[in-house]
């Protein structure tokens, strides 16, 4: 079967057999097939869709392009969030879920256009390391039972180069690839238990509460096909969750919740995946496995998890006792109410934007990060500020000239201006 | 507007504007988008097809890549058959149309698969050349009304760039884009008249009557946005054109046709597509344009039209009086009825694939041709044979072993056996 019969079948919707997949993945992967025949089948998939069967093959070819992680360890829990701003709950459940007994393994990517990644984030702390070996590791997931590292290049290589090709090629949204993308670097990592946390919103890929509906049931049916314990979540991206948005300022915010400080809508979202995470595991029923995660909040074991893994990470673990160590930024700016207003909602897309303009997200790959820029949310949706009442704070250090990131954030605010009734 | 958006409006059916479609066409040929945005984006075309506008603007993009021909002669008019086998029907019709006062001036192409080229035809007769620059061609024009050459680099770049990418990519059965890499060759050799004869059938690219009839509309309709004078045909091609497939024997057969010797399907063929030729070019109703046609052939002027026309290209004009001088085959092997059959059907794309095994065509750009080689028909279908008698002739210099193309010469013969009934 040559590629193009392959191409021609996908673009008159018959489906592909497994043999099929298997050697288009393994071709393209080893340069066989060149970018213009591939891009062409991926518009055909963006199109027509492939059938479950499809993806699920699309799925383990991609994830034997590479290798396949052997964890070693009991009771391996990994947890998948589709992107979106200011998203720091990795950072929080990991710790807390490792506190709990199970062990919290992931595998995690960088920040790309108005989405941050969990790697930068984690690299704002001053000596952390996010390359290392397997082997260091599973030595990490040992002793502290968290541990994230970058992904891989021996990981799921087919990933790297399709993911790549989609961008440049319009072929980035559609739900079977993007199941088959995050899916094949999951099941590389090869926790027993995976949670997937798909959101949507103005904030993260999918747009829409349906689509993110669908994405979330094939990519559990594809894990439960893997044999994986599978558990698909929606959550809501049309509000940044937590106030903070960039890379040390997001350490900084998951720390405090960990210090028990911060309650609130984070919190919970936190605690929630965390106490579907732990059931996976078989640690209890949901609510057994909620309060074992707030207690792992409110005993600082969490905070301790998070602590050691820094330490082991050869990362400066004094932050999370003092968050004041973490980069801060020269400049900062109020972005203030300039009359009475009512805040309706937030673009999360843009304040994603705004604070990539700031220096904390990446246009392009090669872009510099500056880890101490971001956005401090002063307010909540439906809040009541008057006017000159700081609606967020900007911090860069790369500029101190504020008026286009100021211009955007205004942008990203949807709010009512409040008169006062006048009687005639 | 960036590549990315372009094909992503193509990819939800958004139609493109004209501004869009002529910058990515300009960009593709400058080497500024790469094959792989650009094969994204046809197979987007594709599946979701094109509107009549958006067609209309890639074929005049097309069209503009290169040099628009100024043919400086009245009642020029051109011919396009989409591919077929053995179809010799521009050697006949060209000299009929120049001796009735038209001139007929082509562009045309060498075979691919299992379609012939008229090129590859005409370069059977020794010394001519297909090749002659802009000047000289007109002046064969000038002086007798006909002539062909080889499509010229200067004329739609983008075309011949895009069709190699379709080729490779599965991106080649798409009306619109038949129909701008059709019309935009048509437009740049700039005729005034224009007949568009839309083969169907096996042996042609256009497998159904329906399709057929869809691409003859829309080149129609685009030939006449061009202001063109546009008339389109649908021709069966599910019994070849002729007895005779192959270079040298096609030219035999069109210049025994012209010398008057032969009627039949193929006569009938070439007169109805002159009369409309000839209507187009303003030389009365369709019933007096025929008569004209088989006049021309009659009185031997379309036949001194080829002769004149063969000179002034170089070649061996003696073979419009013998045709014997046209390359012989050094092998033949006479395909015969092994019991008593009566003929159904022909399968022309396997008669052509036996053709070009014989070596009377090309799989790739870059085999040698054999001029000899082909096949020579010896039954129609409805016919009766005994067993022993000759189905067809397979002729070749190449290779004086018969038996692969014997095997696909018969399987391309559906036929029933006849039986002695039995009584008891």
């Amino acid at each position: 079967m040559n590629i193009i019969d392959i191409i021609n079948k996908t673009k008159r919707s018959i489906p592909l057999t497994e043999e099929e997949i298997s050697s288009l993945v393994k071709k393209y992967t080893f340069g066989e097939i060149p970018d213009h025949q591939m891009s062409a089948w991926l518009m055909a998939v963006c199109i027509n869709g492939l059938t479950e069967q499809e993806t699920f093959a699309l799925t383990i070819a991609m994830r034997d392009s590479g290798k396949v992680v052997d964890l070693d360890m009991p009771l391996t829990v990994d947890k998948h969030s589709t992107g979106g701003v200011g998203d720091k709950t990795s950072l929080i459940i990991g710790p807390v879920v490792a506190a709990c007994g199970a062990c919290a393994a992931k595998m995690s990517g960088r920040g790309l256009g108005h989405t941050g990644g969990t790697i930068d984030k984690l690299e704002s702390i001053k000596g952390f390391r996010t390359d290392l070996p397997l082997y260091e590791f599973r030595d990490v997931l040992k002793q502290t039972g968290f541990s994230i590292i970058s992904q891989s290049d021996e990981l799921c290589p087919a990933d790297k180069k399709i993911y790549a090709l989609r961008n440049a090629t319009g072929t980035v949204d559609s739900i079977p690839l993007i199941c088959a993308s995050i899916m094949s670097k999951k099941l590389a990592m090869n926790a027993d238990c995976l949670l997937l946390d798909v959101k949507y919103g103005s904030g993260a890929f999918m747009k829409t509460q349906e689509d993110a509906r669908k994405l979330a049931n094939l990519m559990e049916k594809i894990g439960t096909f893997a044999g994986k314990k599978c558990q698909a979540v929606i959550t809501d991206m049309n509000t940044p969750l937590g106030n903070n948005i960039g890379n040390a300022l997001e350490v900084k915010e998951a720390v405090e919740l960990l210090q028990g400080k911060t309650k609130g809508r984070l919190y919970d979202v936190c605690m929630e995946l965390a106490a579907y995470m732990l059931q996976l595991a078989g640690k209890g029923t949901i609510s057994q496995c909620r309060t074992m995660a707030e207690e792992a909040i409110s005993s600082g074991k969490a905070l301790d998890v998070l602590r050691r893994t820094i330490r082991l990470h050869g990362g400066n673990e004094c932050i999370c006792d003092d968050v004041s160590l973490l980069p801060q930024a020269e400049f900062s700016y109020k972005v203030k109410a300039t009359e009475d207003i009512k805040i309706v909602s937030f673009n999360t897309e843009e304040l994603g934007m705004t604070s990539l303009l700031l220096g904390a997200g990446r246009l392009e790959k090669s872009d510099r990060l500056d880890p101490s820029a971001g956005i401090v949310m002063n307010c909540e949706a439906g809040d009541v500020l008057s006017a000159g009442d700081v609606i967020m704070t900007l911090y860069s250090s790369f500029c101190s000239d504020f008026s286009d990131a100021a211009v955007r954030a205004l942008n990203a605010v949807e709010f009512l201006s409040i008169e006062i009734p006048s009687y005639t």
